[in-house]
């Protein structure tokens, strides 16, 4: 069964019929960790599972107390997912550990299957990679110990996930969830940064009253406000390369087809792979609201919900996955990543990079989510050919 | 007790207690019709309830077979209303009638307090003065049948309701609802026409994708759109002289704040006095619609949800209140009414006149609505001096 193969299989196990939902250690997962460890075993692997519920497969090197290369990604879903996002990821790693053949490296190499990266269980991500940096906290473990029980772990024992501080690096394969690659006619792309985000809730208040009786200059109102101030935060965007910013939700108040809007609380997301970029596109959006509302005799307001720094990938492991690409021929593409990935986490701890595969019209998070067989294709070629030049450099 | 401490009193008849909500036959307008009867019957004036539930108090001319001048509005209430719309109307009949102090003109005066005019209950607005044109059909009978029994009347005898065909005309008294006279400085009103009103539900569509993975010129953000065409709708309704158009409601898909929204669907309310510049304003904006929905490679469809023609005052009408409101001293102001009104019904049985008394902060539809003690004063006279040019006419 080829990675493309194998991943559809393991969609199979949900815990919703027709649909591929597997959140934080519910029942399907033992079906995912049983798959996963044959192949693992097979390949000639040692395979346990953490206390986080991480799958952590062992490829031993042949020399005592070698450092370890970690390859992995996560194994729980959003719902009604595909087959590809996370589980991709780990499918590959296997993959790699079979192209080997049996030959052993002088690096340990961990193929790691997270737990948890989605947050949809507990409204947490990152259960998984947080566990294997130690940064579990007294209120996480107390907020999934019965389900780490329920699935047959010692939640005391949660700390054992972590893994020690001299590690060679961590590598993910992970698929796009963007329409970029595939805009650019490319298969795979290196990962630069990941990028930081902003979240806000902006609110523009004005005056509800009747829509009839309320001549268009005496109007106060608040969604034509954000209206405008919809697409100035898209204006502004589009003048900053690399940016995204997202009004993904308004509500208006009280909402009826006769009634001026009196309120509208709008959503902002601004991403980029530059903090100090963002920090000054966020800002700049937030004092165009401020001269709209000015401008309408509307009050603004906003909260901050988030100030998530951009981590960046190692700049060697970079230079290593790139030079990787080259031998397979396809053009080096380095981007950043607007999602977050376990990477994020891991990066905390050792270097980490990340290859991105094409993801087909951009679709992800739905079952029309896929990957083409020549992007997997190479992709294994150049996980071999990173573990080539790792091992020529470590031996 | 004087016209406004009247209608704090009627206030406080409602079904919800601290609140004043009353709609169509509910156990508080027995209470309505009690007080009512008994200011109309100390005035000399024989009262009746008809089988619509409309509280009817004639006062009598000297001559057999006289016609008749209705003046009148509601009783019913929204739901936690102020204690002005619709009852000033009926109360202010009534001081009118008291004014006459006994004196019987050339005509009947039949003061009228309608039933149902807000269509809160059942949903169907101006049952009342539908009953009065003899416009009640069988669909609307059996919604309020049970209703009407239920308050003690007869739904089969409900057409008795109707009128005959060769009354003078009606007469309608009524707060303004919007700020216009408040910021004109202008006590009163004279209606010219109830404008007419187009609505319809406009759905803008695009693609749902990752709010951090799409670049912005990747997106097929449908809010975005919706927001841009929000924007026009206010631009070009300014540039219509006495038009309104009002976006009040706009439910986004999926609306999430990390999603970049695949769908907006708004709904558009445009009014005015004159049906061809309300068309031809309705047509423009869901043009302007196409063309944003094109340049943005969205997907736009629109349901049209209501066509109702705009309804004029009777010309004749319009001048005699003209006359009475230059006897008074106040500035003679003609506006169109931009909400819907009992007189737009009656009006296609007799000869409709409506006299608007200013807002204070133009709030309405709220327990803040108020009208001033000088305002209700002069509109008296104005009644005062109206009837008398009828009976000079008349006579």
């Amino acid at each position: 069964m080829n990675v493309i193969e194998r991943c559809r299989l393991l969609a199979q196990f949900s815990e919703e019929p027709g649909a591929t939902t597997r959140t934080f250690l519910s029942e399907p997962m033992h079906q995912v960790h049983a798959c996963l460890r044959g192949w693992m075993e097979q390949a000639g692997m040692s395979v346990v599972v953490d206390h986080a519920g991480n799958l952590r497969g062992l490829y031993a090197s042949t020399r005592p107390s070698a450092r370890r290369l970690f390859i992995g990604s996560h194994l729980d879903t959003v719902p009604r997912a595909g087959a590809f996002d996370g589980i991709l990821g780990v499918v590959l790693g296997v993959a790699l550990i079979e192209r080997l053949r049996g030959s052993r490296l002088s690096f340990d190499i961990e193929v790691i299957g997270f737990s948890e990266e989605e947050g949809v269980r507990f409204g947490v991500p990152f259960i998984g990679s947080r566990a294997l940096i130690g940064d579990i906290d007294d209120q996480l473990l107390e907020t999934v110990s019965s389900a780490i029980a329920a699935f047959g772990l010692d939640p005391k024992r949660i700390n054992e996930a972590r893994t020690g501080d001299d590690a060679l690096g961590y590598l993910e394969f992970h698929i796009e969830q963007g329409p970029v690659l595939e805009s650019l006619n490319l298969p795979l792309g290196v990962v630069e940064t990941i990028a930081g985000q902003s979240r806000f809730d902006v609110l523009f208040e004005g005056q509800a009253n009747h829509a009839g009786t309320t001549p268009m200059n005496l109007r106060r109102d608040g969604l034509a406000g954000a209206a405008e101030w919809i697409g100035r935060v898209e204006r502004e965007a589009r003048g900053v390369p690399g940016a995204v910013a997202t009004v993904g939700r308004v509500n208006i108040s009280p909402g009826a087809a006769n009634v001026i809007p009196g309120s509208a609380a709008a959503s902002l997301d601004v991403r980029h792979a530059d903090d100090d970029v963002r920090h000054c596109l966020a800002t700049r959006l937030l004092r165009c609201a401020e001269q709209i509302a000015a401008a309408r005799c509307l009050k603004v307001s906003w909260e901050q919900r988030l100030d998530q720094s951009a981590v960046a990938m190692d700049s060697s492991l970079i230079r290593m996955l790139e030079r990787a690409v080259a031998t397979t021929g396809c053009p080096i593409h380095r981007m950043p990543s607007g999602a977050g990935h376990d990477a994020m986490i891991v990066a905390r701890r050792m270097p980490a990079a990340m290859l991105f595969l094409r993801s087909p019209g951009g679709i992800s998070h739905h079952p029309d989510e896929s990957v083409l067989a020549e992007d997997v294709a190479a992709a294994l070629d150049v996980g071999m050919a990173f573990l080539q030049e790792l091992e020529r450099r470590h031996a």
